[in-house]
């Protein structure tokens, strides 16, 4: 053939060895199972979606992100998270669900960002969400937590922080402060005080708040700029536990309702986390984490490795009052996380929090001398029938080279059927971690291979 | 909101309520677990390619149905099956993969047919592929109805074939008789027959090869225009069981290197399809079997429900002798599988062979009289350290409702907690499917829960 095409995978689209694979979906499987353990029912949405279905409430960045493109006479879009295919479903179907209707779903979103080392235009969201019918308990705030926490665990996570807050504690303290209109500018200052120190902070709030001052005059004369920025201080100067977190935004007594409903809220969801089973020292109030997104209103979720701060949030979500207001009258409010897998296993694998060195599908290969086929296909037959992974190599092919196939596949043990092992109704079995080769019988080699389980 | 969208989903695409959605995943799983049995190994390429590389072969209907857009500068297109992935995938990591390569892929593929009941523009495909470098043993091709027959009778399936041809045994015949030309045409009569029965079909096969005998003249003079249709008549007709049936593929003197080698190929393959654990009954030889794509080149499968053989095949396949010459100089012999999973699952669903309504993924729903919430959420929380999905309802419900809730998900348990059962430490236990209801220890519902798996 003469015009042959150069392969090529598209910058930004995740493509793994088959061995990163492998681990790369036992994890995907194990996030699905403690999903699955809290009672949350599957979805799978289409990728692609009525473009205005899709965009009904988009715009700005995400619009210019999307893929969106026409086939006949229908405007398409891919899907650009799974929180807007919730959205639909819910509507659409919303007479034949049960509320609180509790799903999850595990798929690939569609961002057409610019490609950067550790970001995908491609990748896996992993969702839970809690969708209310007009309602919504705010313990259902206080279960995702105990999920994080589980889900965090069966991937074999043990040092990390849930870090809790609530939005409507910094709307109402910036209502209070007649700052309102400034609060998006303030909590990026904020978010930098650990990078620039509380002294820095202070300088820049004092700046941001003295340009506003003037336009904020008519609407809170009763605190002059200083003690707003005393207050902003006080607030983000809170430590200790949880508890004593509460105490201090308590004893601020901020005369805001909103404020106020957010106090609540974060003390009832500190106690049912715990009574839902996460250790106290893996959550904690953290009152600077806002979350971007304009479409939480209250609980924010954000969780870290704490010896690894550096890859960011690695699941995050939060509360809001109204899933579905772009599609229907109905009051919607839901609450749920999501975990970016794609990223996250890329940013694991890149730190060598994890590896893929060892991971194997098949539990054992099975070969021959030379053309002993029939008797391999007869052994691992009987092998899978006792449920085992069993591979065979039935090429024309030196045996070393068969050896080096299992070794590349990362094979633990390998069977080898020869003239005399036929005769004496034995195998060979070897070991390709210790190298040790023995002479058993088949069903010892079942028993063998099964202990590894 | 004034600007409010109605939500839909795009003609052609499988959306599921929860309940089909779970019996699904457990298909998809099903399918996967059985594949992994057999050492393949997971792939998971992008949905979205570079169009040039995707439709290096594609062409004609195809092309026309392909999903292709432009973004930004790039020409992209949405994979139509998983095998031109694949072809891509073992050109570009070559180096990185060892050969024989056993991948299975599961994964949604995308063609803008025009929409039919049961066809879909996004629909799953399950495929298993076993690619050699430069050769691939025939043995391969035995070992591929073993994974199919252990597949469906692992998805519950017992009265099935597995029908088996080889190509080059109808090219072979076609060949010696001076048709190759004509194949097509002549395949797609004798599809026929159990339609219009064995006279119509000598009767339309007369009718083809008289219109095209003038130019076969050169080709072929040795049979005159009657002894081509008797051997082909002779060929259809051929029965027995497949021992009978390469007796009398071998009594029909066919001097053609093709159809010898075909027919070699396909005595082995029945011999090594038993040896790999298939029984006799669920395999057979079709010699009407072609498979309409023009990449097989060797062995092809197809199997089909023998009570519903009207859905057609489930699961069909087939060796090609070049998987990826469009991309490489290297020969890359393959031989593979694929369930349609969407179609199938729709088809079994519409005919009734299978059910969704019983499906559930929380095995106990934890509920309170008022407003025992902490002890729902401790118990909860208990069960799901012992391995039980477990769903809490703590919304400000009646009790009524809340058991209408567990019906609606079809758990089997509700446990329910008032005072008297947090006075007495024990809960109440509902069976939903008995209806009885009766007073124990947590400890002792573990145990009655635990006896459902």
């Amino acid at each position: 053939m003469e015009d042959r095409v150069k392969p090529k995978t598209l910058p930004g689209f995740m493509e793994l060895l088959p061995n990163e694979q492998i681990l790369f979906n036992k994890m995907k499987e194990k996030i699905e199972k403690t999903y699955q353990k809290y009672g949350f029912l599957p979805l799978d949405t289409p990728i692609i979606e009525d473009a205005k279905v899709l965009l009904a409430k988009a715009g700005g960045e995400t619009e210019k992100q999307i893929y969106r493109f026409e086939k006949g006479e229908n405007d398409l879009a891919l899907r650009f998270d799974l929180t807007v295919p919730l959205a639909k479903y819910v509507t659409q179907y919303y007479d034949k669900l049960s509320f609180p209707f509790k799903r999850y779903q595990i798929g690939k979103v569609y961002r057409g960002e610019k490609p950067q080392r550790g970001r995908y235009r491609e990748f896996y969201q992993c969702d839970v969400d809690i969708i209310g019918d007009g309602k919504l308990s705010i313990i259902n705030d206080a279960e995702l937590p105990a999920i994080i926490y589980d889900t965090f665990k069966n991937l074999g996570f043990d040092d990390f922080t849930i870090c809790i807050n609530n939005r409507k504690i910094l709307n109402g303290l910036f209502a209070s402060l007649g700052l309102t209109e400034e609060s998006a500018e303030i909590l990026r200052i904020i978010d930098k005080i650990d990078k620039i120190g509380k002294e820095a902070v202070r300088a820049e709030l004092a700046k941001e708040i003295e340009n506003k001052s003037e336009q904020e005059l008519e609407n809170d004369q009763k605190l002059d700029e200083m003690k707003k920025i005393d207050k902003i201080m006080e607030f983000i100067s809170i430590e200790g536990n949880n508890e004593g977190k509460i105490e201090a935004l308590k004893n601020m007594n901020i005369e805001n309702d909103i404020f106020q409903e957010g106090l609540r809220e974060i003390e009832q969801l500190t106690k049912f986390i715990k009574i839902f089973g996460v250790p106290e020292n893996y959550y904690k109030i953290d009152l600077t984490i806002a979350r971007g997104l304009d479409y939480y209103t209250g609980t924010v979720y954000e969780t870290f490795l704490n010896q690894y701060r550096n890859l960011g949030s690695i699941c995050s979500g939060g509360r809001y009052d109204n899933l579905a207001g772009f599609y229907t009258d109905r009051q919607m409010p839901g609450v749920g996380i999501s975990i970016g897998l794609s990223r996250l296993f890329f940013q694991l694998i890149d730190n060598n929090i994890i590896t893929a060195d060892e991971q194997s599908i098949a539990d054992v290969l099975v070969v021959s001398m030379s053309d002993e086929y029939e008797k391999v296909a007869e052994i691992a037959s009987k092998l899978r029938e006792n449920g085992i992974n069993a591979q065979v190599n039935i090429e024309d092919q030196k045996l070393g080279k068969k050896f080096k196939y299992a070794d590349n596949l990362n094979v633990k043990y390998v069977i080898v059927i020869g003239e005399d092992e036929i005769k004496n109704n034995v195998v060979s079995l070897k070991n390709m971690d210790t190298g040790e080769q023995q002479t058993i019988a088949l069903e010892d080699v079942l028993k063998t291979v099964n202990n590894r389980h």
